[in-house]
């Protein structure tokens, strides 16, 4: 089944101790879309300016990913620019430029507004419940967010929640929206704001499911070489509803792999700058790190 | 086969946001030896004062932990004052009285020289090096450290490195030890200063061993409630080290699973004041927590 990915379309700027990267593709849908691809068919809906580079068209093309969703409007295309410390744990932003993005309200082709399986990665959660109103019956709904919509949308995202399947989010997050310092019980409490599904991702130490079916602990594949984590939490999310929308039976049977999987590309992101290194890798390579990461927590 | 703990028995006072206790029986060898003692017979070495309550000589003794290398000299048992964070990570030491700690000489009896197992737990790496002078060809060394002898006493510990079969350590010490951020390539560079096996220890994210047969990364069991984390690290080698001395055949058939035992005792450890919860628990408690680990990382 295919996946409808709705999200930023960014041209990120990225500065590590060692080197500088301008304007790459990036953003939270680019992301996901990329990582959904190995796995599924993709329909990507986001907004661009006049200046984005054909040949980042070319690279969702060739991923198979279906842009009739994709709005480019005069003006310029969403640029981000942060800087990353040694550790490639701390970053910071050094400017953010919102261009066409600032407007952009997303609107589904009818063709997509009856997909089975629909990630809302990280935009503002008005947004994002906008796309959910214009879809019939989704099968399986999940969305991201990020720090700043804790910040200044919390009424937004806390009614979004009450119509998501599964919501995913990081550890400082979940601390955020719970007050809670102990991330299974902060589980539990974002579980009452809606999802049935919750995620915690923890970064290099992996990510906590909490559905039905109990508790799940992700692994993170073991990097030698952390090029630029930028992107790694929308990769994950990415595979994972990739994945989960090319396996049969239900969600529950799959979920824990798909979650593997997700984990995977993550990990092939975070070798290259932006989308550099997951735009190269095979079908083959993810099933082969998916394997090591059997054998790694085998005991 | 039997385990030889060598390391500091202590008297901790430890206050949390919500409670205080204080001269709960703690040290790095009490922990080791309780949480080893489910799996093996445990040999303690280390020294108190004469203030040491008889009911924790009893305590230890409950846990059918040998005491002939325990010293009671004239003056005062080894006194540690901390304080938790309402996160349970961050904490600040108030006090440190050394008592006889400050002159312990560590002396083996004949009978301890031959053991097969030998856990140097932290103490300083002088300390740690002068047992194993002591010592007839063991079969399987392990040593744990902390911060202070990575400050203070690098060269004793480097010279000690050459001598072990295992070293344990945290991730922040891994960093201090090597200068590198990546735990990975941390790793590496603490093979070559000896050890064929090396354990970094993260907290509520687990372990990861690296050795002959890779890496495993270990899971930490989730607590829902963590009361004092004092002594979980201790708990956790303890536990590795008792598991690995109770089995059958080599160390890299049996280090996996000997890693799940000491990280399930570990979690009790953290559910309770000191050793107050892991002194009451059972094998069988152990071995539920265990088959829910095997559960939880299923994929």
């Amino acid at each position: 089944m295919s996946v409808l990915i709705v999200g930023s379309t960014a041209l990120d700027s990225i500065k590590t101790p060692k080197r500088e990267h301008p304007r790459l593709l990036g953003g939270s849908a680019s992301h996901a879309a990329v990582a959904a691809s190995f796995f599924s068919p993709v329909q990507l809906v986001g907004v661009v300016g006049e200046d984005f580079p054909k040949r980042y068209l070319k690279l969702y093309e060739k991923h198979g990913i279906g842009l009739e969703g994709l709005q480019v409007l005069p003006g310029k295309t969403f640029h981000w620019s942060g800087e990353y410390e040694a550790n490639m744990n701390n970053r910071r932003t050094l400017l953010t430029e919102l261009g066409v993005f600032e407007t952009f309200n997303p609107t589904l082709p009818v063709a997509h507004q009856s997909a089975p399986f629909v990630l809302l990665a990280n935009i503002a959660p008005s947004l994002q419940y906008h796309v959910l109103e214009q879809m019939q019956r989704p099968k399986f709904v999940a969305a991201d967010t990020m720090d700043l919509w804790l910040n200044i949308a919390m009424p937004d995202l806390l009614k979004l929640l009450k119509r998501l399947d599964a919501f995913v989010l990081n550890d400082s997050e979940a601390h955020q929206l719970t007050k809670e310092d102990n991330l299974f019980v902060a589980l539990k409490k974002i579980h009452k704001l809606g999802p049935k599904y919750v995620i915690i991702k923890k970064g290099s130490h992996g990510s906590i499911l909490s559905g039905p079916k109990g508790f799940f602990l992700c692994p993170a594949y073991p990097l030698h070489n952390v090029m630029d984590p930028t992107g790694a939490g929308y990769s994950f999310v990415g595979g994972m509803m990739g994945s989960l929308a090319a396996a049969k039976g239900g969600i529950d049977t799959h979920i824990r792999r798909a979650m593997i999987y997700g984990s995977v590309v993550a990990s092939f992101c975070c070798e290259g700058f932006g989308l550099q290194r997951t735009t190269k890798i095979t079908r083959q390579q993810i099933e082969q790190r998916v394997k090591e990461l059997e054998q790694l927590t085998r005991f």
